[in-house]
């Protein structure tokens, strides 16, 4: 039997309310179902502005453990890479101002690259080399994040955490630059365990959902956690057992089904599967 | 640039003219287009029964390099699992039947394993392990194909070639037990080139079609080989590299799209990207 979670390590990310709340609505939402951190997502805030964004969150008592989502830097053309680091220079700065200490980054998908994922996957890898600095500058980790294998033409062209760590075996910065382990991304792995304890401190975000069995589109139906095929308290385990204690991170993507119900249910619901799924 | 594929090497699925043609129809349509190779699918096969199918194939000249699709025996309960050994024992004899070398095999996925995806994985093994005295008997190889990560749920708890390379180690029977290697599957995986030198002669067939940028289901909205995002003629290298001169089998489930288009139409499109982008 896996500890329960204390209530402290619970998180949703606003995206998980995409359709219901706005910044405010949210950053409200959550301290009522008793959950006291949230990653921000960037259209979310840049609604707001950040100094109001700052100023909902530290108002509710709510903490911003990241920004999401950065990266999507795999352009091949200099100007739009150039542009893409500048805009990830800016993120981070905006996830110092509210307090984040992570930028989630994903690298982004083929693009430009047409047919080769070799050249994609070295401009991802160039990318976070040169951010590397920006994100020391301003005192926020960035933190790559491997996507589901059948995200890599549009959203990243890293597809395991074993690839991850590979980066950032290849960069040596981990003084600003870690991991995020979502199970979502990565249950079907028969690597997971190992490469889990291979990345070890590494990894500073847990994002979890569940994979329905009659999952109907490539990102935006994501299972509440219980009622799906993942096995979320088994791969908590294994993160934990790394000595990782930070936030349990509900992330769900679902336009037929969460997205459609009051936020207060949604809350409550997850509140429930902290106790009895995760 | 690659060398190009000599004709005898080309071969079209029956899954490819799935709405179109039946297994007559299909037989009597790839000769028109120049296609002397086939891989026979089994519910095809079923409607006209194993004695005509053969006949059809060798009157028209057309070969069968492959049974499709056996395995499916990811089952908890004995009694199921039972029952599936022997439609694989039934299925490798319908093979032998029609003159087909290979029975092409996938696992199923978790079905009533729930969360127990290491448990489905030991069971996949057994029964590839039982069924390989089968194999010998019936002179029909298994042949063993990884599917994409996105189809552990409900296809496949096999997603990467390096795993089902670890089966085959594990099983120790190269003489019936063989890879089959689908671009679509794996194109996105770091490891697939060192996968392929290191399957080296278990790899007996080669699937082919394409990742559309604009992919909308999980299963059946595969492109044509050229229309998206896979290097199909590099993936070709790597595997010829390892001795292979096999055929290049063109497979492509395509609700939207191929399905619905004429069977003369389809082929000759496949005809002519076996130049371009094969």
């Amino acid at each position: 039997m896996s500890v329960d979670i204390h209530p402290d390590r619970y998180c949703v990310h606003q995206v998980t309310l995409m359709e219901q709340c706005d910044f405010r609505a949210a950053v409200e939402a959550l301290p009522r179902a008793g959950i006291g951190k949230t990653a921000v997502w960037r259209d979310k805030l840049d609604a707001v502005g950040v100094e109001t964004g700052r100023k909902l969150l530290a108002d509710h008592g709510v903490e911003a453990v990241a920004l999401c989502v950065g990266g999507l830097f795999c352009h091949r053309a200099e100007r739009e890479f150039r542009a893409a680091l500048d805009a990830n220079r800016r993120w981070l700065e905006q996830a110092a101002a509210i307090g984040a200490p992570s930028l989630i980054v994903i690298t982004g998908g083929l693009a430009d690259f047409e047919r080769d994922l070799a050249g994609a996957r070295a401009r991802a890898l160039e990318a976070l080399g040169e951010l590397a600095d920006d994100a020391a500058a301003t005192g926020v980790r960035l933190v790559l994040e491997p996507l589901h294998p059948m995200l890599c033409g549009n959203r990243s062209v890293i597809g395991t955490l074993g690839e991850a760590n590979d980066c950032l075996d290849a960069l040596d910065r981990d003084d600003v630059l870690a991991l995020a382990l979502d199970s979502y991304a990565t249950w079907w792995d028969v690597e997971l365990d190992a490469q889990i304890a291979r990345a070890g401190a590494r990894l500073r975000h847990f994002h979890v959902s569940d994979w329905l069995a009659d999952t109907r589109d490539l990102r935006l139906d994501r299972g509440m956690p219980g009622d799906g095929l993942i096995d979320n308290r088994a791969i908590r385990r294994s993160l934990e057992a790394t000595g990782f204690d930070g936030p349990v991170e509900v992330e769900i993507f679902s336009a037929r089904d969460w997205w459609r119900r009051p936020a207060d249910e949604v809350l409550a619901t997850i509140v429930e599967r902290y106790r009895t799924a995760l």
